[in-house]
C-alpha cells in the first residue's frame, strides 16, 4: 500500500534525532555560557547572503563550494543566482559589523555559533551542512586581546572535559617574516617553504627537510640560503630557527611577544600545556599576527585554530579594522563527545503517564497539569490500549519511570510509580501535587 | 579611503544584534522548557531539501515561493536546480520521522523551532527569512492527544506573559462536514461557502451573509438551502447551526466532543478563555479533525493555530499515519513581547574590567580569571587608552557596573566597584575571589 517515496535527507545533511539535539545543545550551551563569561556577546547573521560579499572570498577552490540560489518569478528561467548560502561565519560577520557599527561597540566581542554550507564530496565526517563556532575581538590590536581569545578557548575545551590531552601550538606570522628575513629567504621562495612547513605534523621533520631543500634547490637559492638547508636538515631545526630570529632587536621583542601569551596562559589557567611552535603556519595570506591551533591525541584534525587577522575587514567592507579570534572545530568536538554523553540517549529526565482508562482520564489530566506546574516534565500516554501495553511502549523508547492512576490509587488519593531499570516500584500519597512532586524527585534519585 | 561596499543583509533577511538575539532565545528557551514538560522532544532537519521532496507540497501560490539551489560543479551551467529551502518545518519533518521510523517512538511527541525561506515580497513584519515553530503528536487519533496539543500551546502564551487577553477559537472539520449534510450544501458549493465563512473576523457576519447568499444563488440553490439562507442572514447564525447539527445522533457526538477539549481545557487552565467557533474553518483541504486558532487583541494575525491533519503524511511519505499539532506564531510573538523586555538591551549583567596600565595587568587578568572561574561575567578592557576613556567606553556601551583595579587597590589588595546607573561606587576587598564575587553580587542587587 505505501508508495515508494524516498525519505532520505539531501546528500551530505543530517536529520537530528532527540538524543542528537540534546547533545548538540548541551555543547553549545557549555560554548555559549563560556563565551558570555569573558564578555563576549553574540550576533547572528543569515542563512544567505547576496552572492557578491561571498565571491572573491575564499580563494578558487572554495568559490567551487558556495551553493547558489536561482533567482526567483520570472527571472528562475535565466538559470542565474543571486544569493548564496553562508560559506563560513567570518566573511558575513563583518558585513553584518560594518552594516551596524553605529550601534555597536568600537571595541566588539562577538560570537556565532551557525551552520554552514559547502558542497564538498560528502564522506565520513564531512557534511555540506555542519556547525561552526567562531569568537572574536573587533577593533582591538592589544596583545591583551589576543591573550583573552587563547584563554576563552582554552577555557571552553576544558569546561568541556577535553582539557586533559590538548595541546596548544603557537606561533606568530611576525616571527615567521623574522625567520625568512633572518635567512635571506625571497619573499615567494619562503611562501612556498611555509606551506611545506605547516605539513610538518603529518609527514615529519625529516621529510620536511627534503621538501624545502628541493624547492631552494629549484630556486637556484643553495649558496643564498646555506645556513637555512643546514639548520633545517638537523634535529634542532626549531631551536636553531629561534636562535637566528633572536639574534636580531625586531626578532628579540616578537619573541618576548609570543613568551608573555605562553605565560600568561600558563599562569591563568595552571596545567595548560602550550607551546611555541615555529613551524605553524595556517595559511599564508589571511593571517597577520598571532597564530595558534589546538589538537588532541583523539583527532585526526585540529580542535581549535585561529589568530590575528588585521587586513580581512578592508577586502570585505571596505572599512580597515584589527580583529583577533578563534574558531571552535564544534563537529570533531561533538564527535570526540557523543561517546561519553551517553546519559542523553534517554528519556530517563521525563516521567511516563500511563492512561488506566476513559473514567480515570480526568484525574489522570489532573495530575499533569500539577505536576507540570511544578516543572516535572511528563509524557502522558495517548495510546489507547491497556496498562501493558503502555509500559512496554515506555520501556522500549526509553522511559525509566512511570506513573500509575488507577481506580485504587483515585479512591486512596495515591500513585504508584514505577522505575524500570532497578525494577522497584513505591506508592506515594496523592493529595498535594508540591508534596508529590517532592516525592518523585526523591524518587528519580 | 573607505571603499563603497554595500553591507546590507540580503533582502528580507534581518541581522540579530546582542540584544535581539538575547530576547528571541529567551523566547526560545521558555517555550522550549513548556514544550519538554509536556514530554514533546526535538527534533531537527536541515536546511534544504531535496526539491521533489517539496514540490507540490504547497499549491501554486507556495510552489513559486520556494527558494531553489542552483546544481553545483559542471552542472550549474544548465541553470537547474535540485534542492530548495525549507518552506515549512511539517513537511521536512514527516520526511525525516519516516526515515528514522525505527529509531522513533510509534507514538512520537515532537517539536522543532526553526527557520524557513520564503521568496516573499519583503515588507514590515514580513521577511524572507524567518522562524517557525511546531508541535505535534505522530501517530495517536486520541482525543487526549488534541486536548494536549491545546494545553501545551496555551500553557507556553500562559509563560511568556501572553495570556491576559487571547482568546483560542475551536472547531472541527468534522462540525464543518455534519453542518454541510445537514443543511445539504452540495460538497462544491460547501467549499466555496467554507472560504468566506474563515474571513468572518475580517468582513462580519452581515457581509458574510451576503456572499454566501450570493454563492447559493449563482448555484441555483436558493430553494434547497432556503434554511441555511436563513439561518445564516440572522443574529444567531451561531447558535442555529449548532441547534442543526445537535439535531442528528453523528452531529450530536462531534459537538460533544468539542464541548469535552473546552471543558478540560477551562478545567486545567482556570482562567482560559476558550470558545466553540463554528465559524472557524482554517483552510479546506488539510485539517481533518478539530481545528484552533489564538487571537490577541494587540496582534492582527493570530498567534497561534493548528489541529488534527490526519492525511498530510500520506502525500508526504507515502505511508498514512494520524497526526494532531499546532504552531506559534513566534515572530508575531516576539513583536508583542520586546517592547516589554527592554532589560535585555543592555550589559548590566556583565562587570566590565578596566586595565589601568601595563604593570597592574597581570593583577587584572588575574582577578578577571578568578572572578570567571566563580561564574560572573566579566568585560576585560582591551582598549588601549587611560581609564576616563575606558568608563566613557563602558557608559556608552550599557555596562553599568565597571571594576577599577590601579595600583593603590593592587597594594591595599582592594577593587573598586562602580554603578553608572545609581552613581555610586564601593571599595571591595580583593583577598579571596569567591568572598569578593559574593560582594560583587551584593552590589550589583
Amino acid at each position: 500500500m505505501a508508495q515508494e517515496i524516498n525519505t532520505l535527507p539531501a546528500s551530505g545533511t543530517r536529520d537530528f534525532l532527540p538524543h542528537q539535539v540534546r547533545q548538540r545543545e548541551r555543547v553549545f550551551q557549555i560554548v555559549r555560557e563560556t563565551f558570555e563569561s569573558f564578555g563576549f556577546v553574540p550576533l547572528q547573521t543569515p542563512t544567505f547572503e547576496r552572492l557578491e560579499i561571498l565571491s572573491g572570498k575564499y580563494g578558487d577552490e572554495g568559490e567551487k563550494l558556495i551553493f547558489k540560489i536561482l533567482k526567483r518569478g520570472d527571472k528562475e528561467q535565466t538559470g542565474e543566482a543571486d544569493l548564496a548560502l553562508r560559506y563560513d561565519l567570518t566573511v558575513p560577520a563583518l558585513r553584518a559589523f560594518a552594516d551596524n557599527r553605529q550601534q555597536l561597540p568600537t571595541v566588539f566581542k562577538r560570537y556565532q555559533i551557525g551552520q554552514v554550507w559547502r558542497a564538498d564530496r560528502p564522506g565520513k565526517e564531512r557534511f555540506r551542512e555542519f556547525t561552526q563556532c567562531d569568537i572574536d575581538i573587533y577593533g582591538s590590536s592589544s596583545a591583551t586581546a589576543d591573550l583573552e581569545i587563547l584563554l576563552v578557548i582554552n577555557q571552553t575545551l576544558r569546561r568541556l572535559g577535553l582539557e586533559k590531552n590538548i595541546k596548544i601550538h603557537l606561533n606568530s606570522r611576525l616571527f615567521l617574516q623574522q625567520m625568512t628575513s633572518a635567512y635571506e629567504l625571497p619573499p615567494s621562495t619562503a611562501a612556498e617553504i611555509m606551506i611545506v612547513l605547516d605539513k610538518i605534523d603529518k609527514i615529519g621533520l625529516a621529510q620536511v627537510a627534503i621538501q624545502v631543500s628541493d624547492i631552494i634547490q629549484q630556486n637556484g637559492l643553495a649558496k643564498q640560503c646555506k645556513q637555512f638547508l643546514a639548520d633545517i636538515a638537523g634535529p634542532n631545526a626549531k631551536e636553531l630557527f629561534i636562535a637566528k630570529v633572536q639574534a636580531n632587536p625586531e626578532g628579540k621583542k616578537v619573541i618576548a611577544d609570543i613568551a608573555w601569551l605562553i605565560e600568561q596562559v600558563k599562569h591563568l589557567q595552571p596545567g595548560a600545556n602550550i607551546i611555541f611552535d615555529p613551524f605553524l603556519v595556517r595559511g599564508i595570506s589571511y593571517y597577520t599576527g598571532f597564530i595558534f591551533e589546538i589538537f588532541s591525541p583523539d583527532s585526526k584534525s585540529a580542535l581549535s585554530a585561529g589568530g590575528r587577522y588585521d587586513h580581512l575587514s578592508m577586502n570585505v567592507t571596505g572599512q580597515s579594522m584589527p580583529i583577533c579570534g578563534g574558531s571552535l572545530g564544534i563537529e570533531r568536538i561533538l564527535l570526540l563527545l557523543e561517546k561519553s554523553w551517553t546519559d542523553l540517549d534517554n528519556n530517563f529526565d521525563t516521567l511516563f503517564l500511563t492512561v488506566w482508562d476513559a473514567d480515570s482520564l480526568p484525574a489522570t489530566l489532573r495530575l499533569a497539569s500539577g505536576l507540570r506546574a511544578n516543572g516535572l516534565k511528563i509524557y502522558m500516554s495517548t495510546i489507547e490500549k491497556d496498562l501493558k501495553s503502555q509500559l512496554k511502549f515506555a520501556d522500549k523508547n526509553k522511559y525509566r519511570f512511570c506513573l500509575i492512576l488507577g481506580p485504587d490509587e483515585i479512591k486512596n488519593q495515591t500513585l504508584v510509580v514505577k522505575d524500570f531499570v532497578h525494577k522497584k516500584q513505591q506508592i506515594l500519597e496523592n493529595k498535594d501535587h508540591q508534596l508529590l512532586t517532592n516525592g518523585l524527585l526523591k524518587f528519580m534519585k
